[in-house]
């Protein structure tokens, strides 16, 4: 319980960051009020001790008018590293605000693919102006990685690299390494090259450290190794790096030469934006970026808005075909919601799960038909289940037991309906190379509303209920 | 286009894996006829070139029947790192046909991360038995992890790591190395420690190949280091690892003294499976695991069914109120799903959008009001555009005029209240410690549906619709 047994190392920021790590509201507060004050010197003071990566999140903190203000007193805080750790719309308002000799300076401090991110969001006339105040090897290889297209390794990847002859032994790599002050210092391994830049093995630092010098490099290496093509699709890349457990990995052009390297620190933030992209594309919701402009977010939103009014419109008509029933028994309208909100909610369970199995590449042709015959089992149990609860209740307190028998029916029914619409529409449109996440929810919760709408009203009226 | 151009060491597994990376199905089924056809040396002649993550994968998309076959006939394949990378259940499925003594086997060849991973999920009896099998430092390193609470620093970490003390040289780190054959062989960094075994600093293998014999250690490591908690929940660990973008970290117990270390290979799971839950969470699709038992399945997600139904008859008594005017105008009853499912879709882009942007710390209390003013501006915007639509289309279809303008207002309305909604509810949940992904839906859908059906029902009655 003394102070003594707190462990003191672990938040040299303990006053900025809050106990998830968070920037406290009152720490972002004091700076914005030092910097409308004026008082630069408070704000530097403050912000200093900031981890970059802390420091980028003082700007996504910032309401949109006072960043300029807070760059401008934080001057010479703001490096490379804050930029590359910050989200790409806070950069952009930054880097407006910067002469083009000053991103320049900023990008020449960065690894090859942390200066791209910075560039190739800049509108072309400003890219051209930076890329002109570059030094010419800085630009060459920015120009080269900008020749990928968007998304791709090539895009990714950091030209900084150890690569050695296959022919070298340890002692050669490290006095190497020790001889040579130009080289990069961040890398996690070694790539081993035959005379034509071939990658032939990859070697761990570990295993250098722990050879005698006297051994061939060749020797220590691992010859298999996961090599990524130059065009790799980021999400691809971020699998592989998932599934073989890669710290970095080769890339290749398409003569098979080492062009570049990818290190697992760009990917982790890919497999998150990637898993997480599944909720917000599922609702529609685009990137869900919350410092995107608000018209780029309207719009996307509602484009997935009307569509669905579109396939609304169609479930309404539905409704529409039943108008005398309703009139003559308005308490069909009160619960036809419940059977296509039961279908939708099961549609919706099904369809996260699938598009998720379809991303981790879980789901294959393999147990395609295994999967339907589990969600059609899932279904019948859950819908029986309950459509027994739904005619129990509604007979309790509507004590019309035609009526319960039809909801009860007419949601085993819709039930069913979700879980085969859930698993075949994504399936179907992934196999079309359509992202499922993107388009499947309007075709199920179509397919639920209308089915729901319709064996609950068909089967009313085939019953004689509001005849 | 000649065949030399084609990058072949790419694909060293060609035949069994699609452009995707997945085993092909023609593959699998290869392996599963010689299977059961009892031709066991076909099916390991095929699956040997395999890398231990397509092992896996395999078993992972062979039956729940084939799998005991199947691991007889592949027996000594199976080794720990095809374990290590088996889905949960799949291998739950083949540990239950192992003996105790094979599966310490396989245990005691895994780092004590893997190997608590394989032994945690066992049942208590077997878990005893397993580990009175293992060699007594083995053992101790188990369960010591066992001991800390699921999903924490202390279960990921493992306890092979490199420390030093904080006055040797470079040199002396290098001899150190290369002369304990002991040692781990994985590591990326090394830990500097002081007397106490606290942690000092942490070295980059990569400087300290870069760095001359003579050099203090404590000249090259970094003293500003991320410490880990033992205790810390796993999700926490991957935000650090993301937001600092590390390798490796020092995991220290509550003295602040090196216990383990997390490395970003483990670490790269958990994000992945973190950020994809919230699709599944917020849809009540717990785990969405396609391998988990489907009892299990349909236990989840039966239960959220329920607490929709139960939410679904609150709204569907709303529209019970207005059974009178639904009797004398039952074209409401074809309106109102309308007003309601644009709710409940927009709702849902607010949700996905908030509950995302909680899970990654960029929304915190700096942040919230400004959140919430976003939400409601793209409410406004597109309830407006949507209800303007929504009433020129349905006077057109309709030709009811003063219908037409209750339906505009109440999509206003209810867009309204999606947006705000979408903000509070999982901003108040998380407040309150609650995961913001589980339990917001069914609040945001109830929300909506409610006030869809009341609105337009209202202001219809109001109006003398149906009156």
């Amino acid at each position: 319980m003394s102070d003594t047994e707190l462990p003191e190392m672990l938040a040299p920021e303990q006053d900025e960051l809050d106990e998830d790590d968070r920037l406290r509201p009152e720490f972002v507060d004091a700076v914005l009020d030092a910097v409308r004050a004026g008082d630069d010197e408070e704000a530097r003071a403050l912000v200093e001790p900031l981890h970059p990566a802390d420091i980028a999140d003082l700007f996504e903190l910032t309401p949109h008018e006072d960043r300029a203000g807070l760059a401008r007193a934080l001057k010479d805080l703001l490096d490379g590293d804050v930029f590359a750790e910050m989200n790409d719309y806070v950069r952009e308002d930054l880097i407006d605000a910067l002469t083009p000799t000053e991103v320049a300076d900023i990008a020449s401090e960065l690894d090859t693919d942390d200066a791209v991110a910075i560039i190739e969001d800049l509108e072309e006339a400003d890219q051209r102006a930076v890329l002109r105040a570059l030094d010419p090897d800085d630009r060459a290889a920015i120009e080269e990685a900008l020749s990928y297209p968007e998304e791709t390794a090539g895009r990714l990847m950091q030209r900084e690299l150890i690569a050695v002859p296959d022919h070298w032994t340890v002692g050669d790599v490290i006095d190497f390494l020790r001889h040579h002050e130009e080289l990069t210092t961040d890398f996690w391994e070694i790539f081993v090259v035959d005379a034509g830049h071939h990658p032939v093995g990859t070697c761990q630092l570990s295993w250098i450290l722990r050879t005698p010098r006297s051994i061939a490099i060749g020797d220590v290496m691992k010859r298999e190794q996961t090599l990524i093509p130059v065009d790799m699709d980021q999400e691809e890349v971020a699998l592989r790096f998932q599934k073989y457990a890669l710290i970095s990995a080769a890339v290749v052009d398409a003569s098979d030469r080492l062009v570049g390297m990818i290190t697992v620190d760009d990917i982790v933030h890919i497999i998150q934006q990637e898993a997480g992209e599944d909720a917000l594309r599922l609702s529609g919701a685009g990137e869900g970026d919350i410092n995107e402009p608000i018209r780029f977010t309207v719009r996307t939103r509602i484009a997935w808005l009307v569509v669905n009014l579109g396939a609304t419109m169609l479930s309404a008509s539905v409704v529409g075909l039943f108008q005398g029933e309703i009139a003559r028994f308005a308490l069909l309208a009160a619960l036809m919601p419940i059977v296509s909100a039961l279908g939708g909610n099961a549609g919706t369970q099904t369809l996260a799960v699938v598009v998720r199995a379809l991303a981790t590449n879980q789901l294959t042709s393999s147990n395609t038909v295994r999967m339907l015959a589990r969600e059609f089992q899932i279904a019948l149990c859950n819908g029986g289940a309950l459509g027994l609860v739904g005619a129990v209740g509604s007979y309790v307190i509507l004590g019309n037991l035609q009526l319960s028998i039809v909801f009860a029916i007419a949601m085993v029914i819709n039930s069913i309906v979700a879980g085969l619409v859930g698993v075949i529409v994504p399936v179907a449109l992934d196999k079309a190379n359509v992202d499922p996440a993107v388009s499947s929810a309007v075709f199920v919760t179509t397919a639920t509303d209308v089915m729901g709408f319709f064996s609950f009203l068909g089967l009313a009226s085939l019953w004689g209920l509001g005849g």
